[in-house]
């Protein structure tokens, strides 16, 4: 709490009274762009695939435009969205903008500037071989032609999505997911996800909520069967979004031997990798395994957008062992080009050892960890029930008490109520939850923003409170928390 | 000729003789992937369409492939291909580097690192409205919100194709035209170019070869309906690649009014509108008419790879009054986005207007006409017709009568006898040209490797000169040439 304390509470509280009395404009997300060539509800410039592709406005993404266009600053826009939905990491940038300034950055070669390799430029796949070996702590060294880069996580989903599945395909997933993969798999490519559905129970063979086992996977894949969909691969990710879960070595082998049996291809996603920020947490990469069980369907991505604090920088990577899958991504790549300057300034960075490993991750877990542990103790205050994980730049927690019914409607209702009072979190529709009132909230902000964040979210919170008492008695919903989490995980305590 | 002089020629002869004996390698262009897991001739690895997306290894992707794997280098491999087939202005690296690297380039901004608007960001749509309203001297200033930005043409006519066209629609293009368009608008979206075939014969209501009508448009469009085939938009490119013609402002005017006639969306690439290196030339950019035919269906293309040597950096823009277009687009945008310090680094060039107008412009201007004095001078000597233009970055060249049998087997050996002899220069084959024998030769390299490169290529014609004579005649393909290209054609004489 010391960096949380410098940010004078006095202060805070009469700006987010004087937030609560001003003439809030409605940024609830309805914002939808405008259209202009309007036959029904469709374009008549564009084709069918056009209006689907520009119908496709998920919630993360509009979330993401509205509070863009309303961002709260400081000093331009006071009374502007904080947004602590999207997961991106804010407490980095003064090491980040040290770092990209420093001499060795501003190298430009006649390379960089001309079509290259569009797998990457050679220098830059043997700066990621080199720091995935190292990180991912690999049983031997990965290989420079087994790895891609793309501009972004988004992109290799959609090019694995394309060479891995056929039109109508499907990618099985446990529930709650990351929402906008469905973006990314499905513009171009029509490919769907299948959900594996978790719940917040604690049942016979779990013992945390929304626990992924083989049995749930081998239900979503009969499902999948018994609706006549293929699945051509199971998407994993490691730590998760958003539960931010690790997945035990022995857990993760069990997922990937439910493929090999199913000979289902895995993108395992490890993004959050170097993002665990307490000591007794361990996380064990794929590429460490002694065995991967089918390693010709196994492909691990990793990218500097949440562990390097550069969603901006558009840089993400693919290691995979079967040249056929990098091959067909090679031939896809220059869709997905990143400019030959930033390839060179990525490969300075992920090779500056001394840096990385003395400045950079210490720094970045310490700040994760304050970031957290002020999170938390707001919503220990609140009595908000939470999963207490030591990993990635969110939390997953409970609001159920809060919605008026039990249903999607109300959390969107909450939600929305939050953004009217200019704090974004995520709600758990976004994230194709099966359970309505769930949110991920990111603690990866800065102090000073963090703390009015959370002021403005307590501030919701409370009315919450006061109508549902009003109404003399508790919802529905509310009855139903009891015992769903243990205390474990209701109050953090581990 | 001045700087070309510079470069010793008895050394280059030299080293010629040298390149002439040694063993060489095979590069010629079979030179495809290897797979590993084979299913017949697929992957069973892949699905249909990954295995699709990895057989379409066009002739220019291979090409290019081909040429990096063993590029030139005057000291580390001397022996290596020179590449002038592939349109890159490698003259002008001197001028960019020095101003990426300036100090004004490093600066780094936190939102540089985040998230943005899918667009691009609105600096950077500031900064092309103004520079395009500017050099395509517009007719009203250029709003801000009908450009998008995207890493890359490629890209820009994917993510088009896919808003303008349903699977199976087909775009018309005449030929010969830029042969890596087809991967660009299929890989992802199954749309295919429909060709409205040119030729070389000036016939009646043409003065120049290769010259396109209305009467070609409405054939081709006549043909594609005949074949079932939806026509979804026309492309026309000016100034045009391979061919290099400017189309005069009344000649695009016809183009436009035959695309509002069928309600086509007409995408213009004007990539090469500041190559243009003779005061004789005029460019009318289409942004520049009083009144465009089908405001809302027209779509302007332009980007930093021609014009601004710049291929390697990834970025392009399209200006479009349909604004449903453009959120369509913006939709797309997050699976090709630009890094935000790259945006920001663009946005500096493209505001220097100081830099650009006194520096940058009238220096490339200068340089690309030296090129095309030499290589014309070349041609010239070896008595081989090229269309003599003052725009872009090539010229498209006439080496019927070095065809054995005029088939296009001969053309593709007598390409792959200009790579085994480690000269790159493009075959018409890769440009769907109907006539084989038509060369596209790049002039835009710097003054040694062009030198060097063209007396690689006067070798190989030498002796395929030998070889006809001593087949004592000329062969059929030869006999047809005669005529068909006047001598302001042939000899470049304007």
């Amino acid at each position: 709490m010391t960096q949380m304390a410098t940010f004078c509470m006095t202060n805070m509280r009469e700006e987010v009274m004087k937030l609560n009395k001003m003439t809030i404009s409605n940024d609830t997300v309805n914002d939808l762009p405008c259209e202009v060539g309007i036959k029904g509800k469709q374009s008549y410039y564009l084709s069918n695939r056009g209006n689907a592709i520009s119908s496709r406005h998920d919630i993360m993404a509009t979330a993401t435009l509205t509070s863009i266009r309303n961002k709260y600053d400081e000093h331009d826009n006071p009374y502007g969205i904080i947004n602590i939905g999207i997961s991106e990491n804010k407490q980095c940038f003064d090491l980040l903008k040290e770092r990209l300034i420093q001499k060795d950055m501003h190298h430009v070669e006649e390379s960089h500037l001309q079509y290259a390799d569009w797998r990457g430029h050679r220098f830059l796949r043997e700066a990621f071989a080199k720091f995935l070996t190292y990180h991912c702590k690999a049983s031997s060294p990965l290989k420079t032609e087994n790895i891609v880069v793309l501009n972004g996580g988004g992109s290799l989903f959609c090019a694995l999505s394309a060479v891995l599945c056929d039109p109508g395909d499907g990618l099985l997933i446990a529930t709650p997911y990351y929402g906008a993969i469905i973006t990314d798999i499905s513009l171009y490519n029509n490919v769907r996800l299948f959900p594996a559905h978790t719940s917040s129970k604690i049942v016979k063979g779990t013992n945390r909520p929304f626990q992924l086992t083989v049995q749930t996977l081998e239900k979503g894949l009969r499902n999948a069967k018994l609706e006549g969909i293929k699945i051509s691969a199971l998407i994993l990710m490691n730590p998760h979004n958003p539960l931010a879960d690790i997945y035990s070595e022995s857990e993760m082998t069990e997922f990937l031997e439910f493929a090999k049996r199913n000979e289902l291809h895995v993108i395992v996603n490890e993004v959050y990798m170097l993002s665990v920020f307490d000591e007794c947490e361990t996380f064990h990469s794929v590429l460490s395994f002694d065995r991967i069980p089918d390693p010709q369907r196994t492909h691990v991505m990793w990218g500097l957008s949440k562990d390097f604090s550069a969603s901006g920088l558009r840089v993400a990577s693919v290691y995979s062992e079967n040249q056929d899958v990098i091959n067909a991504l090679a031939t896809l790549g220059f869709l997905h080009g990143l400019p030959g300057t930033i390839q060179y300034q990525v490969t300075q960075l992920l090779t500056d050892e001394d840096w990385i490993n003395t400045v950079f991750l210490p720094t970045n877990r310490a700040r994760l960890k304050e970031g957290h542990e002020y999170v938390t103790h707001i919503l220990r205050e609140l009595d908000i029930p939470f999963l207490n994980r030591h990993a990635a730049l969110y939390l997953w927690a409970d609001f159920r008490k809060f919605l008026k019914t039990c249903t999607f409607e109300e959390e969107i209702a909450l939600w929305n109520r939050f953004i009217d009072n200019k704090v974004m979190i995520m709600c758990g529709k976004a994230f194709n939850c099966c359970e309505p009132g769930w949110f991920r909230i990111i603690f990866s902000e800065t102090a000073s923003k963090l703390e009015l964040a959370m002021m403005r979210l307590k501030m919701v919170i409370k009315e919450v409170e006061q109508e549902i008492q009003a109404e003399n008695g508790l919802c529905s919903c509310r009855q139903n928390v009891t015992g769903n989490l243990n205390s474990e995980e209701s109050n953090g305590a581990d």
